[in-house]
């Protein structure tokens, strides 16, 4: 019943990154989990280009794990050029930040964010937020369909993803 | 930490209704859980007008649970009635079916549903979604700012709910 796709971690912290690799193996998340430091390879990812043109061994996800605070380009506007793409206008989104400012979380929601958690501050509470992760979106929620590819444009003044020569 | 605002469940169906409210006691949730049993109750709900004009009895949710195959108004109607609003743009969503066609679930995402999940067929699988919902959304999600009242539109030929005289 668990979707075979992978997950997307998009964080620039390589301690939240191995924080949360840990706990969703303490967590049995079978998901191949990649990562990515910073907004623009994100948007690399998603459209296939850069790095990730191989679809096969980056397949497209069913869960983005989105850090706000990014580098190149921030969260926000890597979730604003997610939902201009109609190919990814339904993928699910988690934010997951370490200040919940107002603000933030009010934008986020109305950027299209699925949902907002916040940094958890241990060990304990990673593995706690990834179980949940697991038992209410991987095991119980229905994914919508998400395929396709995407040329990368430059909305929102976003530089596009440069395609290997 | 618990978000103290109502949840909002819009069911038409008594048994549904009966065993989502003892899932909910027994997951221990304290929200006031409104039920309304139609999709034009929920635009009255949360447009403060009808039987609702009460905002202190009938405050504005922070979750609603709703049903696709509604009388009156349906499911995916009432969503996009939510969704024109600014403000309720940002209100979590969950759908919560019968039946998981791909086609409803897409529409359901595209229409902006934060998450959509399947009736489940027992007592005890109900109760795990209830302390899924609890825990997941209630104790460990960032809540969007959501306030104000709305004038009932006539958007999506749905006839604006009737105001008491």
């Amino acid at each position: 019943m668990l979707n075979p796709a992978p997950i997307l971690h998009v964080e620039d912290n390589e301690d939240d990154q191995f924080f949360l690799k840990r706990a969703f193996d303490a967590a049995g998340i079978i998901n191949t989990l990649h990562v990515v430091d910073n907004g623009q390879k994100a948007l690399d990812y998603l459209s296939g280009s850069g790095l990730y043109t191989d679809r096969q061994q980056y397949a497209l996800p069913c869960l983005v794990i989105l850090d706000l605070k990014l580098p190149r380009v921030h969260g926000l506007d890597v979730l604003k050029w997610i939902r201009a793409h109609e190919e990814f206008k339904t993928i699910i989104v988690i934010i997951l930040s370490s200040s919940p400012l107002r603000n933030d979380v009010d934008t986020a929601y109305k950027t299209g964010s699925n949902s907002f958690l916040v940094k958890p501050l241990s060990g304990d509470q990673t593995t706690r937020i990834a179980r949940l992760i697991k038992e209410y979106w991987l095991e119980n929620n229905e994914f919508p369909s998400v395929s396709g590819m995407v040329e990368p444009i430059d909305r929102f003044g976003i530089k596009p993803p440069k395609l290997k020569e």
